[in-house]
């Protein structure tokens, strides 16, 4: 099928494929033969792939199917495609003519990457890097200085996706320095509390955190829908006799519980249960279970805040089972091989991920000093959106 | 056991349940009657319930049991209930002295709206309010003068949940007037388009909105694990030729796939695909299907965004019937029956849920006027909240 172009074609095929990101290095296309509906591609490195016409027609780059400025496919696949395309092999890649006199370019490498049937989730960055903390776990320390630069960055990027927390060291003790650090990363994420939030010792507190009571270990917000993912919590003062922090790997202890007790386990994950805050201003209400797990029974998420629970409403037959889970799973969280603790210095930076890792402090005593931290939300999406951009550079 | 209390008691126990709603009517408590490690209560209409213990005192709302600034709970539900409390009518409501006399108090109707086994959800405002649109479906609009008072913006609300879509009309011709609206009602939700962001024909755009062409239906950022929640877009011009929106009620019109096109509908439900939006500055990536349902098959969630499809990563064996499936749904969705259209006019703000309801637009020709819109999302989590609230002062 490695016939001689001969229409002429009035869009311009182009072989970026619509990636902003560089392409990766690869084995070199040697054939490409029709069969029926599909094209059988061949590599040099023994590779081969068949590839349906539809799929190979609706991702075309070029400019009349991708825009040329948002790089957005305006394609539409609404079309059978009856007939199969004249194909060459150019430099680099794969020429594709189609009956319509459509031209269509694609990259070797791209279209070896994306060979179907390697349903690796490429974009699926989180789940890849996650690592559960094994006990005595100590969390990893970057310097502010070393953030600065592209490399650290990434680098602190990596540790906050792997092990859903990460601290960061001798920072300026600037007000504000929190939304600076989440300014690099992306849009605040903003919640009933503010897109930025100052915890110390309040008059008239709407929350635990605005006390100077000791906090067990909890989740952000599990009342909303949507809770915030990641948490940025900007140490400025310190200086109170207590008000250490605490965490734990909620995915860690829940695997744990998972082994150790799998009926709580099991009442965890699928029993919805009603969280709830109110003040004068908000009543935002959300049911989810303590435990979320995807369709393949993998952990999701953790909602955990004792705080917040509202009613709770369940058949009379199954309540007892719930408490008795919940215990289980927090004595578990409790326990001193899975929570950790460290007193945050002036300048130091602790972000986590707030739907895997628990986190809460000691009581302090707000009558031998001040204790002052600020904190933010961030989506995931743009920890690892930054880190997919700052992989670009390198 | 409608003993006499003799104990002291510390603590200030509350009939306020930590409720900042007012109680409903109900029917007064008759007697209260311990079984075993369940308490019997009885009302006047003659029902009862059974109550578990721990879930008793789990529920206390007095002082120590509840901070009485935030409301939130403050114990901690991990010991039995061994011995049975003493438990005595009083006015409004039941009184229990615990083993360790600790007095607790609880409002008589608060518990009949919350007897086990009665497994309501009383927060689900959304789903309780949902309706599918019918056939020539028009929207319902809402004056701006009448959204300024409470029972204005409660209809507003709940027409936007209910129909996933409604018209504010009449509103100021002011810049910003978009944010104001929402800072009634919450915090904005950022995304990598800003907190707030204008819809026009840009020289230099990274999205199909800020083009002039034509927009077939779609949800926004569907490449975020959480796209945003409301749309609020605000027409502050609309001079050019063409430009008229376009909205689809998606759970309609999956319900209807579900019905004549089962085969399509699972497909789309069970097949994550890939979305992903490349500029310099950020790279968004999500894999989720395109119709997401709940553990019970509801729907959850439409994701169709044919601009930031992704790489389609699929076994070779389902590609076909996958894009066979996406064009029966996209077939569906723009048919006249299900689409409808409008012009927006200066001062009119179109809300709705762009997890539900698919919306797009006519091509325009910027050289016959300036189109202008503003918009920006917010959390639905803020507006049950702001339903609760202004439900209280009613």
């Amino acid at each position: 099928m490695n016939t001689p172009v001969t229409e002429p074609s009035t869009n311009q095929p182009s072989l970026d494929m619509g990636e902003l990101s560089p392409h990766a290095e690869g084995p070199r296309l040697i054939a490409a033969t029709s069969s029926g509906d599909h094209l059988a591609l061949h590599w040099v490195d023994g590779s081969q792939a068949h590839f349906p016409l539809l799929w190979l027609r609706d991702h075309c780059s070029c400019s009349e199917c991708r825009h040329p400025l948002t790089r957005e496919r305006l394609f539409v696949p609404l079309e059978d495609i009856d007939e199969a395309p004249r194909s060459t092999l150019v430099e680099g890649g794969l020429r594709l003519q189609w009956a319509d006199g459509h031209v269509s370019l694609y990259d070797a490498v791209w279209l070896h990457q994306r060979r179907p049937g390697d349903d690796a989730d490429p974009n699926g960055t989180l789940t890849r890097l996650q690592r559960p903390w094994p006990e005595a776990f100590a969390p990893e320390h970057v310097k502010y200085s070393d953030f600065m630069t592209t490399d650290g960055e990434r680098h602190w990027l990596e540790v906050l996706l792997r092990d859903g927390l990460v601290v960061l060291d001798d920072g300026p003790l600037i007000d504000e320095e929190v939304s600076r650090i989440a300014g690099r990363i992306g849009p605040m994420r903003a919640t009933n509390f503010g897109a930025r939030f100052d915890v110390y010792s309040k008059p008239n507190p709407n929350n635990a955190a605005y006390t100077a009571i000791g906090l067990a270990l909890h989740s952000d917000l599990p009342n909303w829908r949507q809770p915030p993912d990641i948490q940025l919590l900007y140490c400025l003062q310190n200086e109170a006799e207590g008000g250490e922090s605490l965490f734990a790997d909620g995915f860690a202890v829940a695997e744990r519980l998972r082994v150790e007790a799998p009926e709580a386990f099991r009442v965890l994950s699928e029993t919805p249960i009603d969280f709830r805050f109110q003040d004068e201003e908000q009543d935002i209400a959300a049911r989810a279970p303590v435990i979320a797990l995807d369709d393949r029974g993998r952990l999701k998420e953790i909602r955990f805040n004792n705080w917040i629970r509202d009613t709770l409403r369940l058949p009379l037959d199954t309540i007892d089972a719930w408490y008795r889970a919940y215990r289980q799973f927090w004595l578990l969280l409790h326990d001193p091989r899975h929570q950790i603790e460290f007193a945050l210095e002036p300048g130091q930076m602790v972000a986590f991920d707030n739907r895997r890792v628990l986190h809460g402090r000691r009581a302090f005593d707000p009558s031998t000093g001040r204790r002052h931290l600020q904190g933010t939300y961030l989506d995931i999406d743009m920890i690892e959106s930054r880190l997919r951009v700052l992989q670009r550079r390198t």
